[in-house]
């Protein structure tokens, strides 16, 4: 009886102690981005969700929120993040590989032409990060991510790259999250590259993760079990692949799909498609002096049918010169 | 500020009345189980990995635990509950297949003949599962399921199979999950099979339940993008697959893994493989009166080679019917 009372005011305690935190959230929860229609949309379509006596109202179980990685939540330029990992992985493997100088699409990038593979999108990528990681351990490649994070630096901004993450997604995904969401990344990039920074940068762990991936098969070494990746793509996780990725891995439909690429036309479409409250939006780069502005002609991320069928369809766009008052968070 | 403290009294009143909860969390979490080794192993293992200042502390995140789900949640005699739900739909729908006459594993079946697709464990049943729904929407598919879940019942017991789950699995779930556990099934049933009544029965939503699975390919059908299911299996997560399945939809090692068969041995090899505290644990059927008792020689289930290496590792062995005091919750 004591013990019950003495956890009882402990408990009130910590409530009151916790009240500041609780009010701070009646603040602006979205201070990067712009007030406008964009910012206007996203608050009014979760207060409408979350609203449990009105007719928009959605379980917490059933806030389910999607993003595609590249160019959505992070930049995807002047490559793909990922790219230049795997581009920097090749040159750095290459003296223990003489077979690459007459093997595609090795021979290519080590005589440094990189455009092809440019114009190939997410799916040219794997067929350059799967076979030069064949035989490593899921945890010997993880490693090497790791490692490749916290020493390159992107070219034109000279900071790590997860650094380059979009300060109002950031609030996007925490605000969700506040209000009850269960926040997945649905992307065309690897998805064992993906979660070794995404729990870290976007506050999303491993297993909320989707994405394209190699095989990979159960051996042993040293007499302990380990995943060693093989040299074949197994799932590619863009455009129609997406809703497929959606369904194999969270296994219900999302109530909100955030893109910026053709890419992401089929999730948005999949989101869309289902009944009661959605709410699908697009990041549109235009803004070449923070970031970069590109869309219809863009061989990555481009944007041109999921564009018209936005405008169509009364999708969220995002214009990032307009819309977003940061682009990145401040440098640590 | 009139706001602040009407806020702030709510939650104070909403407090107090959830106090009878918190408080009785303290009495026995587990009084399904019976007191004895396995409970104590369980018991101490959880409290070790929870206690921030003691030398197994595991932050929240990693506490991942999986289960298998046929034979560890829920019974799988006299035959894998999918199967007798595979077998009625195909006898329900030969009429509009007559080619079935004349194709395998459907012929056999439907000449009553099965007795190979018994033997063929979880592999042979997605061989008649995943072609006998082609064609399908995965949304069709999750109506059937439904449907026959809440009509048909256990020939033995006469009651709806999602009854005949194990009220001392219940009961664990619950306790790790209230000491800040992630619940995961990692099961070679059908994922989109066990996805319906997962969270309702086990409190284990649908993106945390890990299973094989057949292709989907997207298309439109009056106007709307659906998943149909296609004639070919995709995955199948048993055996040496269930550390791969782990891997590509979780994406970071259990800590905890319970299974009951010897396709589980690789999944609890591959969590004890992993650093740190580990609590890899069995189902015995011992329980010929209240369940089944079964082991090396069944061809459902088989306990072989797993039993062997449990003994010789020290893994938990939940011998059913002295570890458990009830098997299954109460009719309702």
């Amino acid at each position: 009886m004591m013990t019950g009372m003495l956890n009882r005011l402990a408990l009130v305690v910590a409530l009151l102690v916790s009240i500041p935190l609780l009010a701070s959230a009646q603040t602006d929860p979205l201070p990067a981005w712009k007030e406008g229609a964009a910012k206007t949309a996203i608050v009014e379509f979760v207060a409408s969700v979350v609203d449990s006596s009105g007719p928009d109202f959605v379980a917490p179980e059933d806030r389910i929120a999607v993003f595609d990685n590249d160019g959505t939540l992070w930049s995807e330029q002047p490559i793909y993040f990922q790219l230049a990992f795997a581009l920097d992985r090749v040159r750095a493997m290459a003296p223990d590989h003489p077979e690459w100088k007459d093997t595609e699409p090795f021979s290519s990038v080590l005589a440094g032409y990189t455009q092809g593979l440019l114009a190939s999108g997410e799916k040219g990528l794997l067929e350059l990060v799967v076979p030069a990681h064949s035989g490593m351990t899921t945890d010997e490649f993880a490693a090497t991510v790791s490692d490749w994070l916290a020493t390159a630096r992107h070219p034109r901004f000279d900071r790590p790259y997860d650094q380059l993450v979009y300060q109002p997604q950031l609030e996007l995904l925490e605000y969700l999250r506040s209000n009850g969401f269960k926040t997945f990344i649905v992307s065309g990039g690897g998805v064992e590259f993906m979660r070794v920074y995404a729990e870290r940068a976007y506050g999303i762990p491993p297993e909320q993760v989707v994405g394209s991936s190699g095989v990979v098969a159960l051996e042993e070494r040293n007499g302990t079990p380990v995943l060693v990746k093989q040299p074949l793509v197994e799932f590619v996780d863009d455009g129609p692949g997406k809703p497929v990725g959606i369904n194999r891995f969270i296994g219900r439909r999302p109530i909100l799909a955030f893109g910026n690429s053709d890419g992401d036309l089929q999730m948005l479409q999949w989101t869309a498609a289902g009944e009661g409250p959605r709410f699908m939006a697009l990041v549109h780069h235009t803004d070449a002096e923070r970031e970069w502005a590109y869309d219809r002609q863009s061989s990555i991320g481009r944007l041109d049918k999921a564009l018209d069928e936005a405008a169509r369809r009364g999708w969220t766009i995002v214009d990032m010169k307009n819309d977003w008052l940061d682009i990145y968070p401040p440098e640590n």
